[in-house]
């Protein structure tokens, strides 16, 4: 039993963070948190946090390194104050695709992660939709791993009818993930077969794997990057005469020259989430649509706080 | 530099063992390995260890539980007795599709069999298609990961012409893995799309993904266990109009009735690697081909002792 | 202060575990454990832990490595699923005669063991009648060491008189332990001198040390094997000329053909607890007599949850 | 006894590491490391590394915290491509001033650091002029702990005379430091005694402790940092009359608007080492001089894998 | 939330730990602890200390080796006996001096000794004016910091006009920490430069750095070990034409002949504080007058008993 | 392989080390170990030891607590220091009586010991007739256990017929210990059955189990402390008849009054090792023989560095 609930937030994700607390009926602890002149992080926290159970919101997204270690640097904090739990919430996880030894001598940063956050001192992370759920492994702390499909779910049926929708994954690592959105919409699957080389962001389309032809197709993937190897599929789509594409992917990482691909590109509407903060730049974009998942983070928290289970919020 | 290498079998493979000795041309090194009246497992080395570069071959395979058991068991002995490193040629890794909570309260085994193996003492793991590469992760310990397809593929290409052959993954989670199949054959890729529901063998098959009609078809997976999946997917592809299916999978579990049903089913042959011993009963069968990965075991044992990169072996 | 206690038996001693729920007055918690067809353990636990001191009944008796790792497998799934303290309570703690390094290149399973438990999660250990006082060192964990002596003591004393009993130790490794009993009982003791070599479960009896000339005597022992030596032992005092011989022991493993062999002794009478559950077949034998710990376990679970000390038990 | 020495870079100080690698006569492995569009770092290692002794060079200088990561990430990689040793060159540590609680609720940045380097893998860290030497004790590897104060040494006899030299250290922080170089110059000590208050960088300075009126003064610290403070003790002592002023600081991080600040203040000479690269901007500044630590850096490396003791470098 | 508070003295200190008893309304709770006469050290707790906050009282002052290992079998004793939080309050932290590498292999003994009790088990220290603040990151524990320097700050207000003082620090190591009493007192500051040699006690005194003439005097130090360098510097400042001469130092070690000579010194009175327990011949010297720190040790531990911070003590 | 073997001694037994030092033909490297006069310890290894394969000799007699942590802060120096491998070889290994919670909240020292040394940086024990055991379990570096019985039984052969030899163990607990030295010699066993209460030395015997009566008794021990129990047993077994006693005890504390009370006993000759030193004073006692066991340290020295079997000396 924790008796006093401390809301936290690092840089990363500000507006994500306020909307927790406005669900959540906490407000966000005082703390400070900047770079000295010599680009080294500090932080202070300014709220007494001995035998608290703090929740931590900090997605680990652009700057990366900067937001990991500002996560680290909160949590050495916290544990030296005595805060008696300290549950680090990362929407979006960071290195989430360098899961594996893929080619030889390269690193498996997800778990070089894992390990960095645990021996920083967390006694447990909330994640949401992580890229591989054997991430959840990389810890032996509790990870409570909540799922964005169910959001995407409701929102589809509400917005449109089901009974000509295709879920298509990009390519075959993604095949599972857009087979359990297909499973929720009661829907078909396809699947982009394109065949890559090298550790660069390109990729060359080959093949779409299932039926789409005269279709509305929503592609699913748990990140949009450079939103290359989507936008490929996109145009492979139309050559097999798809009548409408969408695309949804949680995490909306949108780099490099991704928003202005997307307004060039067939598809219609992107939904993403909230996960990571999106620029004023990119607000402009009209056909990025995002969804908030602040309310189910502010229950989760509530739920993990007052030990309750949260696997319900999924069925 | 090990001025040492000591090759040591547990009960689980004696004849993979056997064979890597041979290929490697190092004798087995003589210890002793068998379990109490009392059901305890015992293990005795009979030969000095001391300072020496130990490989220990055990797949946890059937009797999952005492293989593992008696695996760890002969790493606390190497430990104790002062091998300078520990290696553990693991070519089947069991519980390795209990790699993520994909329910509440459930375990993530495969990682708290990394675990294990890591706090009782050893330095390294080789070891064969695993179910997921994220389990390398799961380790911090150097992990060689060994691969079975190319095997397949030159084997394959072999036997018989690749113009009209389509490599089906039983469902969307090997997808990935049948992808890298089909792409070392330059051919063509299907799914099937089953959607299984609880922790039992079950599964109901829905659809084909892909085109296979008039095609011969090699069904591939990492793991057979109780074939159940696979067969009903046969049998899918036979309505689909397929002209000949193979099955292809590295770790032949063959659990349950999975021999007879195997001979009953529209597979005409079921090739697997020799991870696994074959009891006598199932030798019987004439669907299955074993193929034997004891020599490329043999070649990375040797390269490991003498800090030879092995990334070679899969060019 | 812990606000939940729930408590949950894996598949080693279900009547145990059923007897301690009844005197303890809580349910068992509702559990899924089970095998899969390829041998694998499972477990899921159906009811929320978050937060709760959990006790978890599992002696690791027949089949040992099975028990021992699904003991494992239900710590790292409370572990992930956040439960606040795991107790495990292990009546039978097996491999405790490996707890030293009496021959080269032997493992200390006894230790690896607690190295596991430690390892997967588990914060206390609760146990009968350890083979060697110093396993609770092999914890950094509290170990709470119960004894059965005081419940062997008072039945004696209820059902003979004391004036012409002796303690006999089969060997004078249990010599301590005998001499612990006869101070209860506060009679004489003897010891077994017979001189064993191997591994083997083979001994032979030399010599009788001390006074049992038309004695009653009660061998005891923590653990009834095979029963090989103590029978042996039996045999040397019938030529010594004892009255009767009784034999006592804590855990009742009684493999091989421990039971046609008791049959076949001059024991006349055989105490065990319910550390190890008896076979339907065990059940039959006459010669054997059950003392329950089931009670002395519910009291120790409760006073470990309400944090009272639970020496007083053994005053 | 280690057979290969291998010399890696990261990206934070190439001109560095050249150098390094030419004084050594040995080459620079070769490794990509870049960040992908999303922002992410990426590390593979081109050479095989398996029984190496690798020496990773990689001051955590600007920009910091991506830095640090490569660091962490290219020890990870090297783990688990089986190097046998792995040893961080970090020449300048960052972080060095957050190594005490001085406030309320803040990190021990600096022993979180060596927390995560340590649980990366890295067997061993060589630095040069730590902020505080008890940094040494944050690592429970071996630190290899080097001083540029005898090149300063050197360097200041070869071009000056001692006779009318005080060593000033701008705080009292710092007294010891600079009484270092002052007993190796064999001159006087005097120390400014300014009382800063909070964590932004800004100062007041009070007094100068000592005789320095009409004498050379070389103001001496580790790290010039934006050199706020650094200029107000120069501008004090021009009051107290001092002939001329030149600085030494190991580590020139010279941040915001420390060059032009420096142009401007009665400084004559910065004497700095080349612990942090120079960007071409500041290399245009003629009162920075920056002498080489180099050699010291390649001949530690080399005693190091040869196992030779390197405290003769500092006789 | 911790329900009960225990608290516990070792031998160390026996005096302030009745006092702090006093002040805090807490009786010390009933252990054993002595020396059997083979030497070995044997402690047992006689009250029930399950799920309690138990605060042991033991400065590892003379005898130090006994102290320390006295302190780590009673964390031992409480780990095995299920205290909840095991706090060390260590007033006097031995061993403090060792905290970097100043030579070639030498111990970095203050890092060893966090790590001695950190393994032991211990969950929190709580210390007074540690030899160097980065001991704090010695630990990953919470380490409460408490500072005897408001109190000595508090007294010398209470018994002497400020106007001509200055506080001398009679070294550059220390110069930090007089600089602190200085602004305190918001007088000036002087530091006394010997430069000593080698790993014995003696050091010779060079010089006085800043103005001392006609002015009275308060020698700051956290430790007065033999007092050597002390009632040099002393002597030092009588020849610089001093009024008067105070000593004042936080932890009174006073190894040797420090009290005679210090009764032979121009010293007029040393303050310290009660960390260390004064011995009776000790106690008889009248220029020592001890200040307690049991009262804010009372206050402290109170606070962190309900987690309330702890820094609003020394603003 | 290790190059360079390098032997240190603590100040605990220097003359034993010397011998083992001669046996060896290795001199012992050159160190610095004293205490400062603040009763702190201080050590500095004078030679390069990188790369080394060292042994450092430290038996924990008395001072049991100064020689602990003496070898603790040498392991720490080495380790730092960068040795390779630290071996300490400590003959009588000091609370190994601590080994069991046999009472409530005591501590289990042994263990406590176990973890000090291994958080210090040791890679291996070699030790000589541990108490129990089962203090090989306590560690997870390897441990090499010698024994000092072979050593016994051989000079008792070679001084007296072995016909009419009675070991005698003085109590229980020690009944294995003499069994192995009686079966070694080919003779009986009796056992003293005294009842000790409390955890004062003071115990009472009741009575010899076992034929004595015109025998020649060797009482055996590990170690011979105050000698109040051997004496005790001494005494009753002169009661019985016995002919003549001698005692055997590996490891000679001799504490208290051991000595005197020795000479006014009916023990005509103590043997012990030389694993602890004896006093100039104990040495004059007639009746105790010292036998040597430097060279078989030695011999095990030797053959750890070169990586060889040491079982073969104990066969």
């Amino acid at each position: 039993m924790f008796s006093k609930l401390i809301l936290i937030t690092g840089n990363a994700n500000r507006p994500l963070a306020e909307e927790v607390s406005r669900h959540a009926g906490i407000p966000l602890a005082d703390i400070d948190l900047f770079k000295f002149s010599n680009d080294e992080s500090f932080v202070k926290i300014n709220d007494n946090v001995r035998g608290a159970d703090v929740f931590v919101i900090q997605p680990t997204c652009y700057p990366v390194n900067d937001n990991l270690i500002d996560l680290l640097i909160i949590i050495d904090a916290l544990k030296r104050a005595s805060a008696q739990r300290i549950n680090c919430v990362i929407p979006y996880y960071a290195y989430a695709r360098s899961d594996k030894k893929d080619q030889p001598r390269v690193p498996i940063t997800a778990k070089l992660v894992a390990d960095l956050i645990t021996i920083a001192g967390a006694h447990r992370v909330i994640t949401v939709d992580l890229h591989a759920d054997q991430i959840q492994g990389f810890f032996n702390i509790p990870v409570d791993h909540l799922y964005a499909i169910p959001t995407f779910a409701r929102y589809f049926k509400s917005i449109m009818p089901m009974d000509d929708i295709v879920v298509v994954s990009p390519d075959s690592g993604g095949a599972n993930r857009a087979r359990a959105l297909a499973k929720r919409l009661n829907c078909t699957l396809a699947i982009g077969d394109k065949r890559r080389s090298g550790n660069e962001d390109r990729a060359e389309l080959l093949n779409i794997i299932g039926e789409v032809n005269n279709k509305t197709v929503i592609l699913f993937d748990d990140i949009i990057d450079t939103g290359g190897s989507l936008i490929k599929v996109a145009n492979a789509l139309v050559d097999k005469g798809v009548k409408k594409i969408y695309a949804a992917c949680t995490h909306g990482v949108l780099s490099g020259s991704a928003v202005s691909d997307l307004e060039a590109s067939p598809i219609e509407k992107l939904f993403i989430t909230n996960t990571i903060p999106l620029s004023e730049e990119k607000k402009q974009c009209t056909k990025i649509v995002q969804l908030s998942i602040a309310e189910m983070l502010a229950i989760a928290i509530k739920k993990v706080h007052i030990e309750e289970s949260i696997s319900v919020l999924f069925r």
